[in-house]
């Protein structure tokens, strides 16, 4: 590539015009100019990647419960007292935890197949232990498994092998149409008698690595342990089974669920200069998976939310609303933190205007997913688009807020989920290969600045 | 990440209607249809991820005039042979040849530093060797140069430190800002007497990756040797003069021109169904610098091109006008089979249409830049960005086409240049990092798609 960049095109993107409903061509011009600032500020003195390193590599994976989790909350506390934010707060929140223990392996015995390779499994989240030996039946559907004569299911342990669909282009329209497995494929293998379940991961990839996530138990049926297999050796199994239906799979895992015990969500907050009374909650999920760094899941929407907040002070745009960075606790497995916050939120009768969440990773920017009761809602923020458009973040249409901050979703005008280039998402999702490397600091930097110029639109106007 | 990707967002983009100027709204459902069947076939049964994992690791780096680049012409002929194109052929083209040899290192003398750390550097593509020990002046523009007394640069080597602007949202942009000082860094500091020139690396990341690239000579002014810093390198150069501005440089140097000799154009054609003699091109270039395996630069345009010509015909829609994917020689040094291409196109009065490039990395699509002398002819373009919207490769505007095509300008209606997200492509440009684990398998098909689908819809519909 020699001159391929020499002359930088400017997009005309084909957008509909800034039809300014509520924002004069004066106020366009001065919001444009305010957001370049956030911009400037994000990629000259960004400082969530920084802020990312530190959470990653000295703490690293933080599930509810752990000693990380609470080593996070401190650290969330701390690196927002610092940034000089006029509150910050903890809010206290019960937590499940669950802990994985030593004991996690697996192996395929055969005497037809002979020496077997090595299965890379990993236990779900919220699984029982247990070890068993027993024959395994594979299915690709609730259907498959319905039809399936109750001699072929019990004592053995069901395989649930339905892959991503490919086609898909967005991978999270992917992970939707396959996660049904994980979240339950314990529970009805185990009401047809089935020793436990063994779940493909959830990934398009091609790899070695499990992929963890929460499953669900039923209190009225056995539970049974559950566990996933990487896509090449959920491939190998499939094959396997085929030249030999009677092989046996030994499964070993010493998880389990301890008491629940006491934990925090963290929140900064900025005072609104004139409508101090409407809360804006900007906000990442402090807790991860116990297998790797929690990084892109969901380090990176911790240190947006705080660096949004950052980005305004720091360019001279405190804002007019009130403006919270909330790092919430124990969004993986249980939304306690969440459904805290929200309920906090209510009993003091505060007003909540929006919502926006960070939690699909720290890649290249998109836009934003709107999750409104009314359809006007969306239009009115789809109406900044023209506004980051020169900064690819104008994707703006009808979407999904996010987990966190769903609870609220009664008290506010718009939950708002932040949109990055989701295709290497789930090649680490969940995984021990979701680690800091594994972001880029100016993605990072420009996903914080495109929240940070959709809260300064959203404090100043409204919505 | 539990339930972020449930629901999966079907974004109004805001976009203009399709306000089809040309085509029927008939027209616009069957062209939806069959753009679905291109992506479906991509994403199922994409070849170009397995195409590229060859010619990145069987064949590796391909400078012009290596035995590996003949390696890889071959390569390009037989796999567009195996896949039935109606044609394959090459064009001959002479091309220069210079090798980095096996010496190229560089320490800092300093009594006052004492020991110092290694530098990372290599030699320029068409440096000269040479011996040299030095001072050194650091300069971040040609007026600083052109201000500085003749006894502050002779004798001495030029640095050349001016960064990447980081606040440039497109790291192109940022590119074009800094490449000045590569091309011609070696010429300007001969000219006030100095020994060599040491450029900065160009690229916004902080790492120890010397980044080579073409630079250039005036045969009015002597040769001297040119070589890159990594910017961790440069960055502490830099320091290290405030300290002691009189340590000194020691640089040696292999590198050499050798005389130029005979390579090829790789050229596979599918005749049109319906205008044959009309001719759109679509092609990425084939040579690579030395340091790697030229995966992202330009491997993945060579296999997204090829794939474009085998998605048509899979998916059953043999294109009206006549497509040719072209792998063109020496891009990164001399240009020589993009001229050729266009002087022969010229001579044989070959109609062109328009002729796409792929040579921006094999990131996630984004659009598409259209370099036309009609306004209304970036338009006509632009008015198929609702096709492309599903796919995310609806960004299309003025832009640059790409430096093979460049030569073709006068027979064209129009030079399109494929863009992708570009936020990590410098982290690895003209670099040993440049390597195919860093492409990643559905962003490379999901270009390959909407390059397919652009020819589709140009091949059906004229410009």
């Amino acid at each position: 590539m020699l001159h391929r960049f020499l002359v930088a095109g400017s997009f005309a993107l084909g957008l509909t015009s800034f039809s300014a409903q509520a924002q004069t061509t004066a106020d366009a011009k001065t919001d444009s100019v305010n957001i370049r600032k956030i911009y400037d500020e994000a990629l000259l003195h960004g400082q969530s990647y920084d802020n990312l390193r530190t959470l990653c590599t000295t703490i690293g994976a933080r599930l509810s419960g752990s000693p990380q989790a609470e080593q996070a909350v401190q650290w969330g506390k701390q690196t927002m007292e610092k940034l000089g934010f006029d509150r910050v707060y903890l809010q206290e929140v019960i937590v499940p935890h669950w802990v994985r223990g030593a004991k996690e392996k697996a192996e395929v015995k055969s005497k037809k197949l002979g020496k077997t390779p090595k299965i890379n499994l990993c236990a779900l989240g919220g699984s029982v232990g247990g070890n068993a030996k027993a024959g395994v039946v594979e299915v690709r559907s609730w259907d498959e498994l319905a039809k399936l004569p109750d001699a072929q299911v019990k004592g053995k342990f069901v395989f649930f092998n339905r892959p991503f669909d490919d086609k898909l282009i967005e991978p999270g329209a992917a992970y939707g149409g396959a996660v049904d497995q994980r979240g339950r494929g314990a529970i009805e293998a185990a009401k047809r008698g089935a020793v436990g379940a063994l779940v493909r991961s959830m990934t398009s990839a091609h790899d070695d690595f499990p992929h963890t996530g929460a499953m669900r138990y039923d209190e009225k049926v056995p539970k049974v342990p559950a566990a996933a297999l990487s896509t090449n050796s959920a491939d190998w199994l499939s094959q396997a089974l085929k030249a030999d239906p009677n092989l046996e799979f030994e499964l070993e895992m010493s998880c389990q669920t301890l008491p629940e015990v006491k934990s925090y969500n963290v929140v900064g907050e900025i005072k609104g200069t004139k409508r101090p009374d409407e809360i804006i909650v900007v906000g990442g999920h402090l807790d991860s998976w116990d297998l790797a760094q929690g990084a892109h899941d969901d380090g990176t929407g911790c240190v947006q939310s705080i660096e949004a907040l950052r980005l305004l002070l720091a360019s001279g745009l405190r804002p007019e609303r009130t403006v919270r960075a909330v790092l919430f606790m124990n969004e993986e497995n249980g939304n306690r933190g969440g459904t805290k916050y929200a309920e906090l939120a209510k009993a003091a009768g505060e007003k909540h205007l929006a919502a926006i969440e960070s939690d699909g990773g720290g890649f290249t920017p998109r836009g934003f997913g709107v999750e409104a009761a009314q359809p006007a809602t969306v239009a009115r923020v789809q109406q900044w688009a023209p506004l980051l458009a020169p900064y690819h973040a104008q994707e703006i249409g009808p979407g999904h807020g996010g987990t966190d901050i769903g609870p609220l979703k009664d008290q506010v005008k718009a939950l708002i989920g932040y949109d990055c280039d989701s295709q290497r998402y789930f090649d680490l999702h969940h995984t021990a290969a979701d680690t800091f490397d594994k972001v880029h600091r100016r993605e990072l930097e420009l996903g914080g600045a495109g929240m940070a110029s959709l809260i300064y639109l959203l404090s100043k106007y409204g919505l």
